[in-house]
């Protein structure tokens, strides 16, 4: 049956009431924003990161693992932009007093128009040198970013820009957008609102003890290149490679865990020199490929975007997004940048640490800056992904089921044991010999002898088991030519068959 | 040779050279308090944690994972009286603005005598009314805690104890205690400092939208027990376990990763009733036992500290620390604790969601609050005892090494694959086969062919590699009896031995 009538809230609710993912503080009302994951939840999440960790980083000659501070110096934060322009732009409702997100009140296309509207009449209007200014701005920011981050940088500095083009997007709003909440339109000056959880580090609060907590975990590795240089003398090309949380406050978080507060990352730097960047690209753009392969979601379901000239940071050359079709659209699940030699550039600057690289045995003038190719997945997003994807409703023996139709190699519970009866003490003991002998090989493997077979099917169908096993009277040599044998179900067609106790292992593991 | 002559400068010196660990934010000046572990140390970290998590949780089947958000609801640490009673006594040097903790300004005897003096004075001269109210708050808090916290708490409510009681302490430490920076005695008044660290969620920043890192694991896993209760029905005796990171806002951060503002936690919360708690107890004391085994952590540098009735929290009928021999000293690595239904009752009371158990098939009557055991495993101090403890200087073939006695199961390059000469292709590719071999199979190996072996043996040793292997023209048949076998090496005793490539794989597994 299609996974696309498949609703969000199909995947929250199972996710709930199995043990997936719950609500973040729950019994205090909630965090906007952020999830808690349950026995099974953690247990997808860290096959999938394990799983992404031998095929991006063990597998692999090249890679370095590291695994730094969620609080770093505010300055790794400068020399990145995030300081200045990690930002959403914010408007009040001045008749309900909500604050919404301008660029969510509007759609894409119309916010970039009345934007559009608003710098042309600056350059219009402004003088020669805040012109020159804003053109020599533009070059260093992408530009989706610019118009907010540009105008209100020049604004606090150079002239009344803000109190210029805050109005004019006021205007526009007020004669447009009517406020989500309460209808009306009444819509005070839009200001921009960094996004960057903040916190103060030491005895005292002030500007010298800021701290943030990281928005993303590319920037833990950008600080350790010369380190990994200094302890391993790689030779390029090389990478890095982290699994970690990062923290973005959200104004509108939304979408289970899709846009949260609190999320994982797993991401990889990786350095090369700055001719041979097409090749790592699409070598990496194939490992991405083979990991959505591996971890079950299904190649119908994953678009690769090619981000276009001026929808790219001005600094990357080439820019994919994966999406991915989640029960709410098709939306961004990884990305994959060329970020040329931009991340180090700007850490070398803010730093003054030299962050070239120079192979044993060249001439000091052969120093360069690498440049970056960078493969970033959410963990939390793959998991929706999986659980949205892998979420299927069909008919089995004449009934209705759910189940999820995820891949062996990810699945919480390999395999769940049952003896067919709860009160025969010798189905039961054979039963949890067997259980205890796959635990002990490290197949994660449940034991359930809780109602009937039918219910116990069910039960694992709903959280995606691919195989149950099943001791019976046979087993123990009813028929003495089935002793030793079990049944094994298959999740997805039902099927059943007789294998020897002896095989159990190396079918599961194919 | 003795462990204990280690110093922590040699620790700290191999951990940044060898790419263990670094400090945080490095290139930026550092982070105080924070460190990043490097791709040794990230190794060695996941194999500390992947077998906590098989011998805490997956070995047993009576845990349920959890994975909870670090930024929680505030009210969880109000509840657990984190907001009220998670503080540092501190006090400002007026003559060099530096800001010092009270507790680490005078020894501990002598802080407590004086908090004592102040107390009984205070008990002597304060109202009928106010010494009520002190005896009551002193049952909710443990004694370490109650006369900053109480006496300020009171100051704020009641009476203007702060003023007291701070000047009490002032006078001693300017008569008594030299400002460790500037050396002169002239103190200001102490106070309270909370060592959650502080941040806003959402757009604006005021008491509503207050929230704090989470300053342990714990209360994510309180939050939910009513979830795993719902969706898993387990029966007591069982448990929840957590991995994560937590933080502290140390004033002074100190002694490498034994003291940080960021460090990770494993934790387990276990549910029992009340009359089983003492066999649970014991049962987790084994296991934290057999954990410092499997590890490595030698028997002699680990000891029980039973927690005596006044330095307990008051609710904890019986705690142990696990301490350990670190260079700067016997310090805590381990707790053990059991809590009673203290955090039940506390988050039940504060949520006003009934967290009490009921067992399927008991009458409602006969729900009542589970107790709790808690070990608590600190990953950084782990890591940190076992480079300590791993840590060791010798004489072989006549020259000094140091090298990391790291266990089999932890280290973070199971084997190293050497081929004799860089230069015989042939050499090469047989020893590229078999590195490739082993690490399909899973075994963490590293291959190196630079310099000659001796040199390779010993960059092997210093990173506690077990075992390294040798391909030579004998491999190759030169001497055919001995042809497909190779030398393996052994990395404590330097004692080498051939065996068939074909038994390589065992030997390592075993």
């Amino acid at each position: 049956m299609s996974t696309k009538e498949t609703t969000l809230e199909e995947i929250v609710s199972l996710a709930k009431r199995r043990g997936f993912v719950y609500p973040g503080s729950e019994i205090y009302g909630g965090l906007a924003g952020t999830f808690d994951y349950g026995p099974l939840g953690v247990a997808l999440k860290n096959n999938v990161k394990n799983l992404w960790w031998k095929m991006f980083v063990t597998d692999r000659e090249d890679m370095y693992g590291v695994d730094a501070a969620i609080l770093m110096n505010p300055k790794a934060w400068e020399a990145s932009g995030h300081v200045g322009g990690f930002t959403d732009p914010l408007v009040d409702c001045l008749s309900c007093k909500k604050r919404q997100r301008v660029d969510q009140l509007v759609d894409e296309k119309q916010y970039k128009e009345v934007i559009k509207q608003v710098r042309e009449r600056f350059l219009d209007t402004g003088s020669e040198d805040v012109k020159k200014q804003l053109e020599e701005k533009a070059v260093k920011y992408d530009d989706k970013e610019i118009d907010w981050l540009v105008i209100k940088e020049l604004a606090l500095k150079e002239v009344d820009l803000e109190n210029y083009v805050g109005p004019h997007v006021q205007k526009f709003l007020n004669k447009l957008v009517s406020c989500p909440v309460c209808g009306k339109k009444e819509w005070g000056v839009p200001r921009k609102f960094n996004m960057m959880f903040k916190t103060y580090v030491g005895a005292t609060e002030d500007e010298n003890s800021v701290s943030y907590l990281r928005p993303e975990t590319a920037g833990g590795m950008f600080v350790n290149f010369k380190n990994i240089i200094d302890s391993f003398h790689p030779k390029l090309p090389f990478g890095m490679a982290q699994i970690g949380k990062a923290f973005r406050n959200e104004i509108a978080p939304r979408d289970f865990v899709f846009r949260v507060r609190e999320f994982e990352q797993m991401e990889v730097e990786y350095f090369v020199r700055p001719a041979d960047w097409e090749k790592s690209f699409e070598e990496w753009q194939g490992t991405m490929h083979a990991f959505a392969d591996a971890i079950g979601l299904p190649k119908a379901q994953v678009h690769e975007l090619e981000v276009a000239d001026g929808d790219r940071a001005h600094y990357s050359k080439r820019t994919i997004d994966f999406e991915f079709d989640y029960p709410f659209g098709r939306k961004e699940l990884w990305g994959l940048a060329y970020r040329t030699d931009f991340d180090l550039k700007a850490h070398s600057e803010t730093s003054k640490v030299d962050l070239n690289y120079l192979e044993d045995g060249e001439k000091a003038e052969d120093r360069f800056t690498p440049h970056v190719i960078e493969p970033s997945l959410g963990v939390d997003r793959t998991v929706l992904a999986i659980l949205a994807s892998a979420y299927t409703v069909d008919e089995l023996g004449g009934e209705e089921r759910s189940y999820l139709k995820l891949a062996p190699a990810i699945a919480p519970v390999r395999v769940a044991v049952f003896p067919l009866l709860k009160n025969k003490p010798e189905l039961v003991a054979k039963a949890r010999e067997i259980y205890m002998d796959l635990k002990k090989a490290g197949v994660a493997c449940m034991f359930d002898d809780n109602g009937n077979i039918g219910k116990r099917y069910r039960r694992q169908d709903e959280i995606g088991t691919p195989h149950c096993v099943t001791i019976d009277f046979d087993t123990l040599g009813e028929h003495p030519e089935h002793k030793n044998t079990v049944t094994i179900r298959d999740r997805d067609t039902g099927a059943q068959e007789r294998i020897a106790i002896s095989e159990l292992l190396e079918k599961l593991r194919s």
